[in-house]
């Protein structure tokens, strides 16, 4: 019974003490669940037993919730394609949050870790947390990054009507907030405005673009893979190329193309803003002028205390320019490229590049105070001017190690340093 | 006419200067407020007069203004649930958002006072503003905070459709924003989504779950009243039957029972967050570190110029990191648990949880910066060590008179500051 | 073909290298612009050839982008109310935003300038970037910021149905966001939400109010430009008695002449708050104390290296107090009024007022600080007492010279500072 709590996250079915009789309409003829079946495309061609299986005192998992193998009984291509896409990658990550909670349930560390090992399993992207109760976990993570597992994510457990996935507002329910606002990008795009009032086919929603022809590898013609790292230029082209097709349908090629092409542009010109900001983070933390140091924080599940400012990184139990940074990334450049891709002005310029550069000034408004306030630790506790020399040194030798100074950049920024001293 | 100003804001019909005559049309026949009527469902049951009585000269406000008893006479039922429900409470304490206003309208203190009484009638929450005018308490408080006395809030004042108490947008109005987003939530959440697909009653709106079977009670089934004082557990097990009640109308009874057995979980995980957030603030308080402190600040009206951080808190003319605080409990927590028990993975976690701990980050840096401030204050002052000690004595005493510190915990860290003297 | 740029942006119809044949269906029957077309109001009225003439070497941006002036050929009147209204502005500002790009487009300099001028065109705005790349000009600004010469921005280019235009979010996809959420605010308003119930004419959407009688001039009824330079009350209370014509299509226009009014409080009530926060940072300038200060940043396109706090204000390379003020005039002050003007108690409140005072809070808890690390400086320096008194008379002056203070006011202050050096 181990597995009973991701049944009964998702499920309208009661749990169940007894095995199931042979039918179970015995007792569950007035249920909810099946009143939904009866009236959905199932009705008639599936019995409970056909997903759940018929023994109540059963450990199958997959059965009890009902994954997305079972569905893929009868749905073998929708299910592959899924699997292909970013929707089929492990997200379920959000489990490994309760991992530093006094009272976390044990039996979640296998969504993040095989039996014995300490690693996070490769294909879960990370442990985004590291103080989350396992409540917030079902209601604020896991409501979403089931998807992997759960075709009742988009369908619905027992109704599955064409209707619920067939309208954008389906993916709404994930693709939307202050991390990845797609859906209100593109419902407030010149797309979305001619979607509400002329309806498809005229004008372009979620399903037009990301699932051509009812595919469900909802990945196809995505340039910009979740993890941070860009495909090979091979690939990158190959996928575009998909988009273009789409786009075709109502757009020149070459207009489309272009469009796309700016887009691609504001992505690296925003992530280039992004950098900035993380390079003058490093740079305080180098002069351990962070407060508090990483030194001194709870450890990062995989990085241990250590300045985490990659995709990897964390919102809790960080200092103040820490979580100017996590916004400027997580949320505004996010909002700005996303923002592009969806040809969404307000989301590219307002949402997006606009609270990039403001949210810049206030870290470098924040920065400028830390070394302000390093200085004057420095003059209270009266180092020697040799002192403050080794500590630039040691600055110089964190940023060759990061491969941020090349090896002739470090030797002649070191003599420079060493000059000084010598003066 | 003292009263006109009520009755002119939400009424679509003109002031008048002279008696009514005995039928209105005679000047009102071409008036927006007759056409509506005539379009209603009243349209041939009341007259003018019905509601309004007959007498231009009248001081009847609640016949001038239409309140709520009017539409009582009918609609008795109605009446006694809305004002059984929390819709039903004193929320017009906006009104007494003029107090500290040189030209405030000296009428509108009958709303928190009663007559030669300084403190506010019991029913009346808070004067949650110390410096605001006439007109914004018209247009960006009442405008909600009116809903106790007026039908017409929701049903529109002449037209009274049922279409529009019927969709869910009529709630909207009021339960949106950064303090408490129902609707958003609701909306971008499973049940909003479906009910964008399919419809009532395949899928719940607002109404479905806060006022089923038509009742004007939308209180029933709420298990964390406004006040932020929990309900006794006995009456809070009841009511989450009668939203049980509900909730199995689509789901198994135990699946909805411990989905919202999550959100109250998640609702004390939040607040004991806020908590945190709190005592760094009150610590700084009782230092003397806030900057203004309190003691130098215009009065909140009903505590003083003290240190207000529960539920009465103001917003206005408070320092940095009470605005940071107020952020964090009144909007950011707010968010959490509303989205928790509307089932939105995004409010719950990213506008809620994840800004709560941004914002807690933010508060820690304040903190950091005001403290270091305070301890070179007291070096610019060079005071005894004995000084010091004195400060730490009368910090521990505050929190022993607030209840923070039992009266055995006080006597034994008071000897452990007394102990360092000593040494 | 030195503006084929401006005419990709938005045209679904391929780059041609060669004459247009005279029949250009010979190559183009299959392209999606035609198909659009031939489903259009314009069908079997007008050939390609009629907007994009017939010469695939032309250099008639007119044409090829096909301006308004080409659409004004048949809709005159249409044409010249958009002229006359505020969409009629030189609203391409946002093209000067590549100004200090090393990559710029310099055909993109004649937006803003006339040849070999330096001062922009004075119907032209501001240039409100000063490192915006110019695909951020095209995706992020101009996507909007084109309408004064391009129907297709609420009609589409080959579409242009009716129900486009008629639909009120045809107006969302420029009029939301941070800086003026009018269709926000209107949407979530009692208008917005009863046209969600019972649609139009029963309840006003955007086009109702802005558009009656079709007139395309917006403006009409407008009594606050965009300048922030108050219409003479001649003009304004014309304006307004249009758009109280409208408004007593369904309410007493005493009602709604007094609920403008109260909007109109609003309006100064807010701009007041907003000079608060703009004196205290203009003091802080005079003193020297903003980090960093404006004489060490890139220059402002029109002021220079100088501080900018009104319209012209740009978001790049401020300091964190002036990214403060940013949120605080543009965003929080433009939602409060814009909210009242649009009767949306959320947005004219808690997305408007509060967060106003929020800010203020914020900006008077850094200028605290700033104001402290002046001081010490000061004394890390040790200025003689006359030194300090110099500074006074050096910010008197200052404000002086801004019109601040009037001449007898600057003796009497000049007169009080230097007693006390006497003393």
């Amino acid at each position: 019974m181990k597995y009973l709590l991701l049944f009964l996250l998702f499920m309208a079915v009661p749990a169940f003490a007894a095995e199931f009789s042979t039918d179970c309409l015995n007792c569950h003829q007035q249920d909810a669940a099946n009143r939904q079946l009866q009236q959905s495309a199932h009705a008639g061609l599936l019995s409970c037993a056909d997903c759940h299986g018929e023994d109540h005192k059963s450990e199958n998992v997959a059965r009890r919730y009902v994954s997305a193998e079972v569905c893929g009984g009868c749905h073998e291509k929708q299910l592959e394609e899924h699997r292909n896409s970013r929707h089929g990658l492990g997200l379920h990550a959000g489990w490994g949050c309760t991992r530093s909670m006094p009272d976390r349930n044990k039996g979640e560390c296998r969504f993040c870790h095989q039996k014995g090992d300490t690693l996070p399993i490769s294909t879960v992207q990370c442990a985004r947390f590291i103080k989350q109760s396992s409540e917030m976990g079902q209601i604020g993570c896991n409501r979403c990054h089931m998807i992997e597992n759960s075709c009742g994510s988009c369908h619905g457990n027992h109704m599955t009507s064409a209707k619920i996935v067939q309208d954008p507002m389906v993916c709404a329910k994930c693709h939307m907030g202050p991390d990845h606002p797609q859906w209100e990008a593109w419902k407030t795009s010149q797309h979305g405005t001619m979607f509400n009032s002329l309806g498809a086919p005229s004008a372009p929603d979620c399903q037009s673009c990301h699932m051509p022809t009812g595919s469900h590898n909802i990945s196809a013609g995505l340039t910009a893979p979740p993890s941070g790292q860009p495909y090979a230029a091979v690939k990158a082209a190959a996928q575009r190329q998909k988009m273009l097709d789409i786009c075709q349908q109502c757009h020149a090629r070459g207009f489309a193309a272009r469009d796309l092409k700016n887009a691609d542009a504001v992505r690296l010109q925003t992530l280039a803003l992004v950098d900035e900001a993380r390079r003058i983070i490093r740079d305080l933390d180098d002069r351990g002028l962070l407060d508090p140091p990483p030194q001194t924080r709870l450890a990062h599940p995989q990085r241990g205390q250590k300045l985490v400012l990659d995709g990897t990184m964390l919102y809790e139990d960080i200092s103040h320019i820490e979580s100017l940074f996590f916004r400027l990334s997580k949320y505004a450049a996010a909002k700005t490229f996303k923002g592009a891709f969806h040809q969404n002005p307000d989301y590219t310029h307002w949402y997006g590049n606009a609270e990039v550069k403001l949210l810049l000034n206030d870290i470098r408004g924040e920065a400028s105070r830390l070394r302000e306030r390093g200085s004057q630790k420095r003059t209270e506790t009266a180092p020697s001017e040799a002192g403050l020399d080794e500590k630039a040194l040691e600055v110089l030798q964190k940023r060759h190690e990061r491969g941020e100074l090349s090896d002739a950049d470090y030797a002649e920024k070191k003599r420079q340093v060493l000059e000084q001293i010598l003066q």
